[in-house]
């Protein structure tokens, strides 16, 4: 299969951004084996699903999750209008855009600094809030636009399996209201292909418009076991691929890959501290461990960004 | 626009099981209006997103909801097999088929009996219970399978949706779990096109095998208003089309039809004592007085089965 996958792949590579590794091989010859009528392991096209995390596997992540930073910078545009909502510490800490000092404030602040900007208001709202945020606020590091911050390579996997006939998720523990955003345009995912942590919601009649509200407790926690769950309920089906990059996703990969037949899980292994950031099993975002210590058993593939990518952003860095 | 339509239903009826009524050049002039690109209200086959109901709209609902008899019916075959599982009234009452005696214990009986045919199990194995339900269980007047008492005309229209680039979603009150056993098959909606109320749920590793655990506590409600916040959570957008059957589905035409644009909201009204059952303003199941007293004013499409439906289901009753 991997000849096969090779020849086929000097005709028209369908991911020109990762190198000629193993990585390359084996993602080409799954999708080959189960979109082969004649092969063993063939999958029709509705039970073609695939499910991506999102912080870590599609876009960047660091220094923090790109939401929290939402979060922080809306809180600050928020009392820039009105200077009474800086009821807190943490709020104080979020306006003047003191991460330190907000971290500081341990969970109880940032879950006041999420619901600050993130809950008691119209989906609507929230929505523009969150499309405004994009188009004017950019990485401290990179220069760039959030939604510029993805990687050229998950890109043309998305699409090679969209072209082959697989349906592409977001199973991601970020919100699924601030990711559909824009996961329609910047990865071609549309709403209904996105799976989130959420809040809970209401419908109101409000002075004769029909809306729904954004309310202030979880609703859904879409992460470690709960992405199983979250799959479970919007989808229905095991997918037969799964990509991550943290333990979070480790039970996403479980589930997929113990289905019958071909089954692919792959983990992003953030190596790269030249082109984007390296980490793995310390500090709060995306730490993963045991995806690597059981990697290799499992016949789950480790993607090495320095190694296997040969581009990371579709633009490059202004800074 | 209906003289267009009439037209082309001479040409080729996609709606043969509807009669030449008001409903069905209704029907036709929307499906016209939303795909002419030259059309003003054009509607991109993305955004084409049709939501009905499931229980007294795409399949009946009498003497009670089917999945209420499966319950029953279920309970009494695990009480054949271990006895002691009988501790309550309710559950005495419901294996011995005795309805009014369950109706008797009130809602606690009803969830009692719920819950011990659909929580505390894995999904795979609630899913398979329900298969081998429909397999065997008739429906007592009809004497059809419970899944053969589907409106013909509703899947005339199903098909002529999807033929016409429309997602087509079942937004359902009762179990998503339960109604995805059967909607692929039925009604070509497959599972990621399901919206329904569900039970809280667990990701477990039981003996090596991960699975899916269906919890006891009741996780969402998809009736009223959570039909708009289901659709929301699921579909991300808001349908242009939405059928239903009762005041259960106010709420999701009243939010379908505010957006802009051509919409259309549609009442299966259940008039045909003869064929099917006749039932409205009074009883438990079906209950339709809001919808009737407003939908002219809101311009929503009462279905009269009677006048405007043909056939009512695809294969004749058996008694
Ligand atoms: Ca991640
Ligand atoms: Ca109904």
């Amino acid at each position: 299969a991997i000849l096969l996958a090779t020849t086929v792949t000097a005709l028209a590579d369908p991911l020109p951004s990762w190198g000629d590794t193993d990585a390359k091989s084996r993602i080409i010859s799954f999708v080959e084996a189960v979109t082969d009528p004649a092969s063993p392991d063939y999958v029709t096209p509705a039970a073609r699903i695939a499910t991506f995390d999102n912080d870590g596997t599609l876009w960047a992540e660091q220094p923090v999750y790109f939401q929290l930073i939402y979060a922080v910078e809306q809180v600050a545009k928020m009392a820039e209008a009105d200077p009474a909502i800086l009821t807190s510490d943490a709020l104080k800490a979020a306006a003047s855009g003191d991460m330190n000092a907000l971290l500081a404030t341990g969970k109880e602040g940032l879950v006041e600094v999420l619901k600050t900007s993130h809950a008691d208001m119209p989906l609507s709202e929230f929505q523009s809030n969150v499309a405004a945020w994009l188009d004017t606020s950019r990485h401290p590091t990179t220069g760039l636009r959030y939604d510029e911050m993805i990687y050229q390579p998950m890109l043309e996997l998305l699409s090679y399996l969209r072209d082959e006939d697989f349906a592409t998720y977001i199973v991601s523990g970020g919100g699924i209201d601030f990711i559909r955003v824009f996961a329609d345009e910047v990865y071609g995912i549309p709403p209904e292909q996105v799976v989130g942590s959420s809040l809970t919601a209401s419908y109101e009649v409000v002075d004769g418009v029909p809306m729904i509200i954004k309310g202030d407790a979880l609703f859904f926690n879409d992460d470690k076991g709960g992405k199983p769950v979250g799959i479970t309920h919007h989808i229905g089906r095991r997918p037969i691929l799964a990509g991550g990059n943290s333990d979070g996703d480790f039970e996403m990969l479980e589930y997929t890959t113990a289905g019958d037949g071909a089954r692919l899980g792959l983990l992003i292994h953030h190596t790269d501290a030249t082109r984007e950031f390296a980490y793995d099993r310390e500090g709060h975002i995306g730490v993963l461990n045991r995806g690597q210590d059981e990697a290799e058993a499992r016949g789950w593939l480790l993607v090495d960004m320095a190694q296997d990518w040969q581009t990371i952003f579709p633009v490059d860095p202004k800074n």
